[in-house]
């Protein structure tokens, strides 16, 4: 008792995850009287995601879609952040470890995420690497920029054809974005950067399983992306399933029919897993995974048995608003962040509690430097149009975190010049002597993460 | 003959390294007739070394100080370029290697540059990495931003010091640059950012062997380079020898007291030895190498015996003019080559031959983001005076390449803020439980360079 008010102490939140979810509820709780957070994440940054594949494609670099956490945190005083890597959790004791340490939490959010996932077919992974990183996506850029080189230097016609095919897997966003910006970097950026190649001789190949691209959105934006697709050179075959990849042979299969495409270059848009945290809460509570290995949440996002406990984000299934999970997108990890957030200082000052409920504002994918989909439910914009508010938002967004307007500048000089400054071949064994030789070594990525996605 | 003109096929030019001095040449050669070029880098870009440093304190990305090379050259239409590394040199029978491939040449500028050298004590290497590629970089700024983030979660005192203790050694401008951005980071742009370190207890020393920083300044701008650093906050000790670095420890000499300094980054700005394409041509040639492995050339830049073959840049030892040979700075390498594609040039015309002489406009070296000191011979500037004429002349220079104004803003941005948004620890293999505890592997550089610096 100080001055007749009970001293307590602050209630303790632990965020696992720095991402949209996390790095949102961490801000929402910034300025909240007698609470403390401890956001702990394996990266000093968070990384808009969403603009990953301009990334790999050339546009920017990794740091104009980063922000260091502790600058987005710094005035949250209540805050601190801990670089680490959670390795198990005790629900019913209220720790996680990280390693030997352990830390002690009143409330914990987890929000640790997704990965690219190859549906039991984890082998593909090295031939079919996939974008969720900054090493994803620098990764990803060397072997785009690599295989246009070694095609400069290589002899063998059919060869040099495998060199300059490009197949993505998958139409979702991530998919339609990556073959769009290929098919302008071959057709428009590097025209003439060559001399034995003609980059125009380019395939930009999209692999889609289902009946059309971009399987979200309505099906005439579908049509639209596809034709937008098509213009820019890239060809977009649906109802095409990947039945194996190997050597850089990739096959599919359409309704009966299988076929073989050489291509050096395979890039995975296809699917995503939970990050393996989800798996300790399923076996450390009754809650339950589902196949991607999500934590199938209550309608308060927290685990069954455990309202102390939350999962939010891409880790999160949560179907008690349409009976169907909600999408692993920014906004819904955004808005779940802010809930619980909400939810946890209704708690403390014993106020009615929020109910949850997901507000969908459209959906957003772009094709190229002047085209791009956006579907709001009550409209639908196309072209141009579409890019500019695609741009708007984005940029609104990126701002949120820090003054990213830099990034607008380079995004508007791109434009305007149709250049990519940001195409370095970086991060790999330089020592390599000839890549079109050794290409195998040449296109091996060289960080080597370990799967638990904190 | 073709309407009576004789047809001569055109003089192949092979420039082996796309820094200031090889990409100057094939820049200069770009438009002249009957004249093919092949320009040979490890790597797809120029990197403006200068700038690095700003990579490696988080100001700026490596694709803002990288022009790709293919962009550079794009519409010189007699110049190719080819990624790979040369690996062996026959003068006689004018050939240059590249593993099996080899290619002809009737000129052959090498301009392969200088990487960092340990005085023989190889061994330094990895406790106290250097700064030449943009690898290198990414690993310096990794290690500075991690030993921030260890000193947070260390619960012992005096490792923690350790750990918010910088040791940059070489007091030349690369060193100057360095310990001035670290002190901005540490007093600056990170004091609100952690909870249980103040960061204004970090100690950063600069070590130079000889009496002054920036030896090669007038000594009044060392002067007033040393006030601004010790101003900044950094231990200048100059007179001060490094004779060991093991295990955290720097053992220093200062006249004949030798002193234990616990360091967890160490930070290497002391000398380079040149690429070993160098010694390759000291063994075929009648030219000899000097002790930092550069190759002795004559008054027109040309190897003893050989006329068709130059050394330029970093790898050339030109001690003509002066007698002591020129520094290796970029506007040395610059105006080399540019004089050897004048050179070639006059020769193919039967026209007079040029002499050589290198120009010196002066010297630049940046503190701070305040602070800067120039000095142009005629007129010497400190403070921030000389620090916009550095920030003009930096400009002027990249936009030489490619429109880089996006680095201009991204300055003023950081200049107005304190801002670093590029501090991104990034390379690492992230499946590194906990930093703290395994600081070893952490601090380790994912890349593994050859000496072969072509």
């Amino acid at each position: 008792m100080v001055n007749g008010v009970e001293c307590q102490p602050p209630h303790q939140v632990v965020i696992v995850g720095g991402g949209f979810g996390g790095l949102y509820a961490a801000k929402a709780l910034g300025k909240v009287k007698n609470v403390s957070v401890t956001l702990i994440d394996k990266r000093n940054f968070h990384l808009f995601q969403p603009l990953l594949y301009q990334v790999a494609t050339g546009t920017v670099s990794p740091a104009d879609i980063s922000s260091p956490l502790r600058s987005v945190l710094s005035e949250s005083q209540n805050t601190r952040v801990l670089l680490g890597e959670v390795s198990d959790i005790d629900p019913d004791g209220q720790k996680v470890f990280m390693g030997e340490e352990v830390i002690a939490y009143d409330t914990l959010i987890l929000a640790t995420g997704a990965k690219h996932s190859y549906f039991g077919k984890d082998e593909w992974e090295k031939s079919a690497p996939g974008l969720k990183t900054v090493e994803d996506a620098i990764a990803m850029r060397r072997q785009i920029f690599s295989a246009f080189e070694a095609a400069e230097k290589e002899t063998d016609p059919a060869k040099r054809q495998a060199l300059l095919t490009f197949v993505i897997v998958g139409g979702g966003p991530t998919g339609v974005e990556l073959a769009g910006a290929i098919a302008e970097i071959a057709y428009q950026t590097m025209r003439k950067d060559f001399r034995n190649i003609d980059t125009g001789e380019t395939q930009v190949l999209l692999l889609e399983g289902l009946d059309r691209v971009l399987p979200p959105f309505a099906p005439q934006l579908s049509q639209e992306a596809e034709a937008a697709l098509t213009k820019l050179g890239v060809t977009v075959r649906t109802n095409t399933l990947v039945t194996n990849i190997d050597n850089d042979i990739v096959t599919i299969k359409s309704g009966e029919e299988t076929e073989t495409i050489h291509a050096k270059t395979v890039l995975w848009a296809a699917g995503v897993k939970a990050s393996p945290l989800g798996k300790i809460i399923c076996e450390r509570t009754p809650a339950e995974c589902d196949r991607a290995g999500r934590v199938v949440v209550e309608a308060d996002l927290s685990i069954p048995g455990y309202p102390n406990l939350f999962v939010i984000g891409d880790l999160a299934h949560y179907a008690h608003q349409t009976g169907k999970p909600l999408p692993g997108v920014a906004p819904v990890a955004m808005q779940e962040g802010q809930f619980v957030a909400s939810l946890i200082k209704a708690k403390l000052n014993h106020k009615p509690l929020p109910q949850f409920k997901y507000r969908d504002y459209g959906s957003l994918a772009v094709i190229g430097q002047h085209a791009a989909v956006v579907d709001l439910g009550f409209a639908k914009l196309t072209g141009a149009v579409a890019w500019l508010f695609w741009l708007f938002v984005h940029i609104y967004f990126l701002i949120g975190f820090e003054n990213k307007l830099v990034v607008m500048l380079q995004w508007l000089w791109n434009y305007f010049t149709r250049r990519r400054g940001a195409r370095l071949i970086t991060g790999m064994d330089v020592g390599v002597k000839n890549p079109v030789n050794q290409s195998v070594e040449y296109y091996q990525p060289v960080d080597n993460r370990t799967p638990l996605n904190v």
